[in-house]
């Protein structure tokens, strides 16, 4: 049975009409009163852009029953945004999940994903946030295993809260296994290593694809990469205060000679 | 008298044609051999976002005497790891700066800069990375003053290298008053309190543009707010590690009901 005391604002990168943002929608409704605004168009990559050369479109639509939803034509982090500002009007949701991404964010991702993007937006708005990635691209990707644990971290967030600055990444590894439950992980040393196919266009100009292989140079038994390939649900907290505090001592014994 | 030892890498995020990326270009060429790669179009506010939906264009262009020069279709950290894949094919170079931006990146701003994005990318790439900006938005933005911090600043991160993972986002103040020094900060805790702008069509259909206010909440003496405040040249070491490392210990207390 419902408890509607909660207000939840659900977001994504893959576009309002993706099988993963529906699949978040069905969980979230059983926890309280659902708000979606997400992008018109798929924003994977995005990271944490904003739209600030040219206006934005904000649409209400009906697709899912008994859930108030909006298309933006902007970016995930447009859409939390606008979702704050003339959706909620400053009566912050109480919670903002982002997802089901389809493709992982763990790791490195996290900061070119336009999922996590959008969760650190709501983590920024100071609204508890928790984006989540599985690892299936496919648009046929069976998100029922997910669901579970989904109910049960959102659960936790709502009773527990998070600190200031602080937002869950959590991922979900494939289901060709049994899941072992969750780990609490840090984001693995890991990157890609790109690769650009280079091609020629009918009028000879050369033009190039992005490719790449992800590399994990992480041995740790720690992170969220390790825990994936264990078959856990990985769950890595993540702050947006970006300074290398500890790099500030050794900075502070160069000598500048202005 | 250049030094051509050093082989160095220039982006911005304000496309190739700005003149801040002209007068960034300027000072570097006195420190070493100089490689551009930048947007063919302005991508202020385009954070760490990448290209991956569509094919990237990378032409070679001429523009300024004894520099090689190209011109990306694709956002900041696209023009990085084109250069570091398809220029200098693996062979890295010894220094990225990114910049001069038209504006400032202190604070939150990190986040979603491009300028900041690019030299993120450049530090996951393993490369020693800058990001300068400045606080005049103009076409006419006067980067005189700026320049003998940057040609100190470069040189001593091409002297002493910086730790793996870290960067460094070094902002200038106005220039209505003589400055004052470099300051080594943390990342101020502000952000931007948003607002959109709601207006009409010629066929009556709402839309939106972001606005909104840069709100200072730390009253602290070591952030990069406060020293551009007090005239100084703002040095903020950044990481790309977005892990939240003290909340995993408290969320490892939670009891997952699974």
């Amino acid at each position: 049975m419902a408890d509607k005391k909660y207000r939840i604002l659900v977001v994504n990168d893959d576009g309002v009409t993706a099988p993963g943002i529906k699949a978040l929608i069905e969980v979230v409704k059983e926890l309280g009163e659902v708000t979606v605004v997400a992008p018109d168009s798929p924003q994977s990559g995005m990271g944490h852009a904003i739209t600030i050369g040219k206006p934005l479109r904000l649409d209400k639509i009906k697709l899912y029953e008994g859930v108030e939803m909006y298309k933006c034509s902007g970016t995930p982090v447009d859409c939390v945004k606008l979702a704050v500002n003339k959706i909620f009007k400053g009566q912050k949701p109480d919670l903002c999940v982002s997802g089901i991404n389809h493709g992982l964010n763990n790791s490195i991702n996290v900061i070119y994903s336009g999922t996590m993007s959008a969760a650190v937006e709501g983590a920024i708005e100071s609204i508890p946030s928790v984006g989540f990635s599985y690892d299936d691209y496919t648009w046929e990707a069976d998100f029922v295993g997910c669901k579970k644990y989904i109910k049960e971290i959102c659960t936790q967030v709502l009773a527990n809260g998070l600190q200031q600055g602080v937002l869950l990444n959590v991922n979900f590894p494939k289901n060709d296994k049994p899941l072992k439950g969750i780990k609490i992980c840090r984001q693995a040393n890991a990157k890609w290593a790109e690769d650009f196919e280079e091609r020629q266009d009918p009028y000879k100009r050369n033009y190039y694809w992005l490719t790449g292989v992800f590399q994990n140079n992480d041995k740790g038994e720690d992170s969220d990469v390790w825990a994936l390939n264990n078959h856990y649900v990985s769950v890595v907290p993540v702050q947006f205060d970006m300074t290398a505090h500890h790099a500030i001592s050794s900075l502070n014994a160069w000598n500048f000679n202005i």
